[in-house]
């Protein structure tokens, strides 16, 4: 270890610490992090340290003093804790946004460090700050943020809709960018998620609408404003590797098993839980053979495409978000599978080519269709799900039960939460474009250290990397990039 | 994306969009998949939606209804829903299924997208016949399927038995093939199930035999019958390369670390479950330490073979199928376990390439050796464990609850039921190889696309293929073959 | 199948059955396993079986009997079983012992075989062996140790502290020596948490004490007492490759995801495990957040290191290990792992080549910023935690909970408690170093197969390994190894 650090410190020509080289005709750019990068980390930390010092603590079920609270709550026997009916989904919403998302960007060839570890980084950041402020809005009582098992869940939901951002700037964001982008699309999804569940009294247990709409056309505004004209100069590193697309399944397989835990995390116990996860698995089962059908279909030459399968084949877990938990009925989830398997590879073949060439977004892992589409229709589903319901379908208390019509909203009627839910689409997109326009624009500012159009989606300009035979071969095929400095 | 996706397409011969360039003295094939693959996938999931919107609906404890169905049960609190208690189980399954399976057989050197990606097709396609016809045989009621979380661990553990069949023809058959096959093993799985557990009324919780022994002797029946003479003209791409071994890997150890949940997943609640995983994990253990010693003693230069850690280290998890649940006792289960991996390994070693010259079985995954032989022997331990049980051992009641030792079979004895267990055996036999012989004699049938023995075990066929160095490196030594085109 | 194991086995010279080539001044070393490997393997897994014959039986909740137990204690639930409290909890932390070490220890480019094939290997043993240890120590009645799934949740821990110790001998041992040492320390371990535990009555829920301080330095003693003075020889090998840091990311990213799992998999149900997953988690998420800052920090070009990021973040598990059950408080967790993050990190830049150049300890995978310091800071936090406790804070029962202050124990004072706690980093301290200098003169004994120094960190030696393309090139630069035998 000593020797191998050894001989990584003393790469790299002596001259060229903070500059990238200039190549071709693009302009050198500033993408030294060593102090940048330190301060924004070490101070939002010790923030981060100070908030909770301030604000949280542990929620009854999570405090010893709970062993007083039983008695008085009636409650007989510790394995009564929330913990053991929550935890175990937690883990899983867990695993696909670290392993899931992380591993999903890996596709690109030499992307993968910045892939799985910005994600990760972003994802601890987020997760801390989104615990604050999910709990100012949902959890604060007495002055005082009481965090439980759901809201850890809550934070990974929230820090998944900056995931999903990510996907459409992947490759030509500094670490830095990140981190600011996670700042602030934490804060908006907050906002945007109180106005849904608790101004418009909105079901969204899988987060159609609150993560992946908003999420998506948040992350697609970025992009948008920060269109790089000249991005081709990097095409040679735009695309995947064999052994990094094997990666890439990683991700696809860990988010597809685990989305009927996603979608079921936070309902209702008992058949509500039981119901999501069930609808989940539906959709995503059918959106598989629709995804490869069409994958096949739109290639001249019928052969399947490993972005397709990785991608498209998610977009029914997506589309359900909203209705998973509602009585969609296993076939209802079939439909919306087999719909959305076509419309994200469709998405993934005329679409995206037409939003870069068109409307300058250069989205780099499709979000628009994984994400995007699939969110609206996951949400429109939702509004027509609910609008649809009736009291013999869920019966006289689950019907109350399963769209809380209780207290203020107890004269709700179906038609009415129908339009409520989908007034919440459209609040989503609008909080999507306006923090979007925000964030991109404050992104765009020189201080952040962003890579030049010819090096993006190259891990070199912020990672150590090995000197491996597989780089070597890279660069005889990069001729004019030196092959050891 | 754009750049990369509009690279892609570029590729390819132009004049060559559907057959397979001649090699070698090899006849051509046609494997153009681009309307028979889509048309396959979309009308069978047309039919999937069709088949639920008639049939299926929700079980009980996941029906809205629920509410007022506690009532009446005197259920006093959500969390005594059965999601609780199958659930993580049900996800340690669907991993071993979609990533275990799948990565497992990515140990091919040019058959990684292959080997995950069609696992996931046909796993995909299915879980949903697997709900129907399961459906029709457990949980028909009142012209309706009721599904719960259950069904859907039933529903992968019949998916399973396709996966390892899959194994056998790893490499060697188009993806329509394998949607075929899925289609019939799935009813014939559930055939040879309602026989054994509702006829035979025959214990199998992990399934030895309903998944294990016929999915194996399925699986080598249908490779016997797509014998192809001139394999030997792809032996090429027959081995691993260093990272595809430890892609192979992740299979293996999810395989391996869930195996206990497998087995347990669909056993009775309280210590019969409980009793399946720890047996499962003794066995699992002891196989680990016989495969390394005999992986070594069977090499001429005493170094372990990556083929058999990967594979034989399972075989007492196959082996304790029938078992596990039973008062096996860990001293048991280990010496099930010792035993499997010698013979595991010891098939690898002398069976497979007997099998191969002299049966024509051409075992890819030496499913042989990692399911076929241990489901047997899986099979007969349960047997002999059942034949063997005492009230003693299980106490009065335990033993009536191990063996369901009510209604109609309030009078069966141990020794009875050890004789029905091993009628199992054989049934499972018998419809494995009736059903390969058909299933085999349709896929030999020249309309579905597969690969000529020259072109197997290579993605090129059915999959866009990044243009990467190592495939680069791969064309140096293939120099028939253009580099770029 | 057959024609690549053919290919296989025909490979090598042949007359260098068992004796590694001289290469440069090294002298050859019989590193021959086919005898030896197979006769420890077997005869151990021999003894295994007749040890748990004689001792090891199911304990009430897994055995048939628990139909009338369950009368007996008034449990009117076979939902109640502890198998449902335990089991994801279980399934987390073996998911880390076996993927999370094995992958994290695959960093090394041609090492991935060994590293987590040999982590299967002592894994698979030494959980057996731990079962029976801290079953005589723990659960033995009457003569037998009664196994639960609490039983296998402790040998994962204690295997987890030989994973430990593993990885600061990585790539310098045989397989032999790694199940030797896993004898020992397995041994060594249940003594150490009989004394900690049962006559200190001390709090460790996570293992910082236990699993961390006692595996690390006992690692480090033992490769101290293996120095290699010409293991610059094999510096080459030393050093990661692009592909293989990204399967270490997998390792990373599920040790990082499952540690609140760990440190709460065996606290008291309720409370105490909901607040040991959620103490865990922030300092978590703190830590890589100061790790990433100190990378860059660190690096002359700020750029990340892999090596950081892939260990130093995890160093806030460890370090909260001993006081996650505690009300340590969320922003308590917070500054510990902040601090971890720094500490660690910090020892990866400085300490790692200040402990190979001055003290001889050659920590391959620097288990000692790992484990090392941030198991002792674990202790110390938990020792200042516990002795910092009052009523108030825990409430009058749940204090007594939290330390079990009942029995012979109900006098003691938290400050009291907080110098037991002290007294047990002492005494495991000790333990490793006495253990690990006996383990390492152990094996240094020259009867074990262990490479010479220049053939160290190569999976070659020990295993099977396809020729592949990657090779190929790699021998291009390694001129003195023929690249086809």
């Amino acid at each position: 270890m000593l020797l191998a650090l050894a001989r990584r410190r003393g790469r790299g020509p002596p001259g060229a610490l903070w500059m990238e080289r200039p190549r071709h005709q693009g302009m050198a750019k500033n993408t030294y992090m060593r102090w940048r990068l330190p301060l924004v980390c070490l101070l939002w930390e010790v923030a981060m340290v100070v908030l909770f010092g301030v604000f949280v603590r542990f929620g009854p079920e999570a405090d010893a003093h709970w062993e007083e609270e039983k008695q008085k709550e009636n409650v007989t026997s510790d394995i009564e804790n929330d913990f053991y009916y929550r935890y175990p989904s937690f883990q899983d919403v867990h695993v696909m946004i670290f392993v899931g998302f992380g591993f999903l960007m890996v596709f690109l060839k030499r992307y993968g460090f910045g892939a799985v570890g910005f994600n990760f980084l972003l994802a601890a950041f987020g997760i801390q700050w989104a615990l604050l402020m999910q709990g100012w809005f949902h959890s604060f009582e007495n002055g005082k943020i009481l965090i439980e098992v759901e809201n850890l869940i809550n934070a990974d939901f929230c820090v998944g809709s900056v995931c999903i951002a990510f996907g459409a700037i992947l490759g030509k964001t500094s670490p830095i960018q990140l981190l600011v982008m996670t700042l602030f699309q934490v804060t908006l999804f907050a906002v945007n998620e109180y106005i849904l569940l608790n101004l418009l009294h909105v079901k969204d247990a899988g987060g159609s609408m609150t993560i992946h709409t908003f999420g998506a056309y948040f992350g697609l505004t970025v992009t948008c404003i920060l269109y790089r004209p000249n991005l081709e100069q990097s095409k040679d590193k735009q695309g995947s590797m064999y052994h990094s697309d094997l990666f890439a399944m990683i991700g696809t397989l860990y988010l597809w098993m685990y989305w009927p835990s996603f979608n079921s995390a936070i309902s209702e116990h008992g058949d509500t839980q039981h119901r999501a996860a069930i609808n989940t698995y539906c959709s995503l089962a059918a959106c598989v053979l629709t995804t490869v059908a069409f994958s096949s279909m739109l290639q001249k030459k019928g052969k399947l495409d490993m972005v397709h399968i990785q991608n498209a084949t998610l977009a029914g877990g997506v589309a359900v978000g909203t209705s998973a938990e509602m009585m969609l009925t296993p076939y209802g989830a079939l439909i919306v599978g087999f719909t959305c398997g076509i419309v994200s590879t469709v998405g993934y073949v005329y679409l995206t080519p037409f939003l870069e060439s068109r409307l300058h977004i250069q989205d780099t892992c499709g979000i628009h269709n994984l994400h995007g589409m699939p969110g609206l229709i996951g949400g429109i589903v939702g509004a027509i799900t609910a609008a649809a319901a009736t009291e013999d379908v869920y019966g006289k208390e689950g019907f109350i039960k399963a769209f809380d019509f209780t207290g203020p909203y107890q004269t709700r009627t179906p038609s009415v939460q129908g339009g409520f839910q989908a007034a919440g689409i459209m609040v989503s997109l609008l909080m999507a474009f306006a923090g979007g326009a925000l964030v991109g624009a404050i992104l765009k500012l020189p201080i952040w250290g962003d890579a030049s159009d010819e090096n993006c989606f190259e891990d070199d300009i912020y990672w150590e990397v090995p000197e491996d035979e597989e780089s070597d071969v890279y660069h005889m095929h990069n001729p004019d990039k030196p092959a050891s400095p």
